[in-house]
């Protein structure tokens, strides 16, 4: 494949959190122009005035949709539409050849008995089981030649990293994974709600859909078990942290064999992501910080081994609208189109 | 034992979060009259200008720690003082007479190579073991007889209290217990440092002395151990969330037999905390927020059961400086002076 | 008058913030029996399913909305309404010889144009003009004859209480007044919208409705006008900030005459506030916090005189849903009812 | 001169959140190589570990102090540390020609009696008065042939450009400026305090240092002055927000003349930094949110007009790290080595 030195992309879905990070990532990318930005509830308005922290960055309106004009001259898309609701624009996208990463979960399942559980009749059937699983850490090859790829979620993408390493090196008993998982409240999307008015939010902390209700579980179980060789079952515990972004995923497992040590999981994750630029491995028991990757699309990981209830306690930090949404979508574009991995990436965290 | 109408209390360690904690509870329990006010590093400054949401509210200035005067007339006292500092103090007081609420991790332990190993050589071994654990809901009784009390501290209360009915019905594993907790930042004290500094605090999440480094462990295993029957050892990973007060500890644990239902942990805290006001639980399936029970001394339990990963999830929300520290203290006083267990302690929670 | 020992009343409204926050001080009140909870959109439900932080506290439904239900056994009530709604409860409260605080701004102006301009065509005319305004400190004799009650809002409160000392002691230039006030989110009410999710309030602070268009201004002049017995223009700058409750009103004025002297402020405010339980004056140029008032009825007022500009800056903190509504109702109440003027208002500031 | 395709630079007092926002922005310059990184009080510890938001970004030590290794190799060098520490490091910085660009206060102000009382006796007096004042808005072409530049404070900067445009355009009454400034808590840097302690900070909002206490005033007449052509006298209140970042400046001034429009300030502020691309002048009446400049280096001013109270309000948001320190510092470096002013500088705000 001969890589392009510039790529046009529309983005379909640009006025929420998710669109609106895309935009952040791809307006400073030295690789794509951005052609389109599709917002369809602020279709015709200014992006700057819908998003105010776009004034000075984009001098244009919100477009409506339309595949014959956004489709027709770019060579990627992003879709950050809610669930439920990519079917049709993936589909346009794709008949007109247009390179599709899909931020929603419509695609990211490969049973179609899950997806009717979890999401209900899917839109657009015939891609189900098509998409490449955007996690790059463990599909890079895979993505390479996608021409649709399903973007991993938030909760997903932090479990998957703390846990695989450790299904890889075969370090576990697979029956003893949970993941209690703490979240930022722009995981919950744009759209007021009760939930997640600010008096709400600030000054506690809470769980919700917790013991098997949140459904991002089998999401994580499918790339683990892929992981795994067998099937994987675990617990997760979402919670709503009083911060606008980052995403801590405490992993819990017990050790299958005697003489374990922190140093083993510490060495399986550094070995399995010794490719992967993002994925920075602290060294035994320090505990991250979700502010250290705030603004970034590094995940940090971070294993420690309580001896005394013979039980490991791994962790994976990461922001959940860069590593957990778009900065996952801009690097698998980045792999898809061989450019460097971190191109348009590279940023420092905000700190403090 | 006759009840007095009112008694007369004194604070050592005034100054700090738990102490004036301790003042805004006892100013306005009707059966108490706070007769000394002890501050060491704010000896003579006035109350209200230390602690400026005290102002309206008391007229005086703290004191100095001198025993002959701070003892001589009170009742009872309640010492807040830092771990490793209460010993000599304690002494003063119990060789005067005075009924002791000691809410520093001094006197919790009863084994002393776990006093060593965690918390130093102790500063009066003489009453090692000597002190009833100040855990309402499961020592009622000995509190009522007991001169000296060691208050438990904030991430043992909220644990203890979620994992106790469990064990005390037999329905877990017992060598499956993890505790994830979470807690503002209050807990760590008024003592600036780094780790408490807002722009460190705010925005991210992280852990702290995970994997078996945190040293409320062997006080939680202790009680839980009591309950049980057997030794008892659990993870707990402790975090530093970004709001002033609150914890929230989940528990997970795998049930010991089939048939497992969430119900039965629902029922079998109902019946341990029957005759316990301030425990609250909640039905099957409602997840706690820690905003529920702020500035309350309630503690909020929770059990759902992950039938598809088999694991149970328990959950504890409590005020860290009410029902984890200064409100335990004073419900250790109103059972042990015999009077109504929520006496001074019925406010509804601020919310927002 | 004969002085009830206790009485019976009714909330109106009472599932938003303001409603709950009656409740929280009401369910405690000695001499308040709460004999019906009305919440119209909660209708039927339980209050501490609406409210979880009532889990303990109250025991029933919230009721619809009936007049003579709800009217026929009370003596007070509180309408928690939003504005332009209160109209035909109130009458058909007074209708039935209820003593009314009304917490909306429908009775609160005396001038029709103004209340045309600001909040439409009134909904119970015949009202307009007769209710007295709520502002204890300057209209406590009034409130002890009257039935309609119009309690002030929460911006109009702290600037009210900051600026009227300087007028009442003719200190200062009566066209130079700024109010520059800041206020927590839980002011803006709990209906979600894009103005108040988490992720828009925290990390931020923005200023709204600046220039003479926030509809508190005209209330804050007529309460000025009367104590300056001239016409009074004041700026008034609201400001969202990234907490739950508080507002910081910081005015400036131009002092009349040479020879000025915070002093002078301190004793004017000192002296008009004399008999004021509520109002606490620091000493000069000590600055408030409004953490330092969080969950009570207190507004701390502050002088400072920069005289290299020749400018005063007075303070003042309140939380604006306990003295900037539901505190300073029941506040009234215990004036109307001849209750202690305290009487459930005594709590210490929830600090930190 | 000749523009040079990179240049080395040096960042003394790497450590603080000053040090590390310059880093944050320098590692991702095109034109800038970082050759030395001196932090004292973390000699010899690695960047990425005392700042843990660098990880994967810098692979190296802080290093100590030594002006002959850290100036030999240098043509820049940028000193963040504490006022009236700057003097000998900039004069060593100077004695071997390196362009200094300097974020303390300690060579802002001309006049030495202001410097005495507001900063002690200065450490360097033979630069008093040498160095230009480093507001590229207003200074571009003095900045361009300077060695050494002091960099604004963050107070300062929000209150200049909100009213130089005022004044520039001779639109106001000199003597009626006030700013009232909101500021986040980085504004008061990393070292720890019980006045930055999360739990004091969070929930509450409070102004400090009033009526004429806050040092940055006499910099902030020093630059309004140089405007006006005349000595300008201003009344500055700082408050301390609940939130790491920004700083909101909220300028009050009555018209000179009758007639005045809210446009006459949006045009004469548009005018004055036609060429400055770092400030937006919003539309009439659109008040700003800090968080839309967040980790930027924009300016967003914001003016309008109480018409029914005959005054002017003018607003200034800032990120205070940035355009308030760090940001504002390359912006100099740009400048005076004839790079694009933007470069180094484009990012988009983090929002949410």
């Amino acid at each position: 494949m001969t890589v392009k030195a510039k790529i046009r992309v529309a983005v379909v879905g640009g006025s929420g959190y998710v669109g609106s990070e895309l935009l952040r990532l791809l307006l400073l990318h030295n690789r794509v122009e951005v052609a389109h930005v599709v917002g369809h509830s602020a279709a015709n308005r200014r992006i700057d005035e819908v998003l105010p922290s776009m004034i000075g960055q984009i001098d244009r309106v919100f477009e409506t949709w339309d595949p014959d004009v956004v489709a027709k001259d770019v060579d990627a898309a992003f879709c950050a539409l809610p669930h439920g609701t990519s079917g049709s624009v993936v589909r346009a996208l794709r008949e007109r050849g247009v390179v599709t990463f899909d931020l929603s979960a419509d695609f990211r399942l490969r049973d179609k008995d899950q997806i009717s559980r979890w999401y209900g009749t899917p839109d657009a059937p015939e891609f189900i089981g098509k998409a490449v699983y955007g996690l790059v850490e463990l599909n890079r090859e895979d993505i390479k030649s996608s021409d649709l790829v399903a973007v991993p979620g938030c909760y997903a993408t932090a479990s998957i990293l703390s846990v695989a390493p450790l299904l890889h090196a075969n370090l576990i008993d697979v029956k003893s994974i949970i993941v209690d998982a703490k979240s930022g409240a722009s995981g919950a999307g744009k759209v007021p709600s009760e939930a997640t008015h600010f008096c709400e939010v600030t000054g506690g902390i809470r769980a919700y859909k917790t013991a098997g209700k949140h459904r991002h579980t089998p999401e994580i179980e499918q790339a683990l078990s892929d992981v795994a060789g067998e099937s994987i079952r675990i617990t997760l515990s979402p919670h709503l942290v009083p911060m606008s972004r980052g995403i801590l995923a405490t992993a819990y497992a017990s050790p299958k064999d005697d003489g374990f040590t922190a140093q083993a999981c510490v060495n399986a994750a550094t070995k399995l992501f010794s490719d992967s630029p993002f994925v920075k491995v602290l060294r035994e028991g320090q505990d991250p910080d979700t502010a250290w990757v705030r603004g970034t699309n590094y995940a940090h990981l971070s294993y420690a081994f309580d001896k005394h209830a013979s039980r490991i306690v791994g962790q994976c930090t990461i922001d959940n609208l860069v590593k957990g949404a778009a900065g996952q979508a801009v690097q698998c574009m980045n792999v898809r189109f061989l450019f460097d991995e971190k191109e348009g990436l590279a940023a420092t965290a905000l700190a403090p």
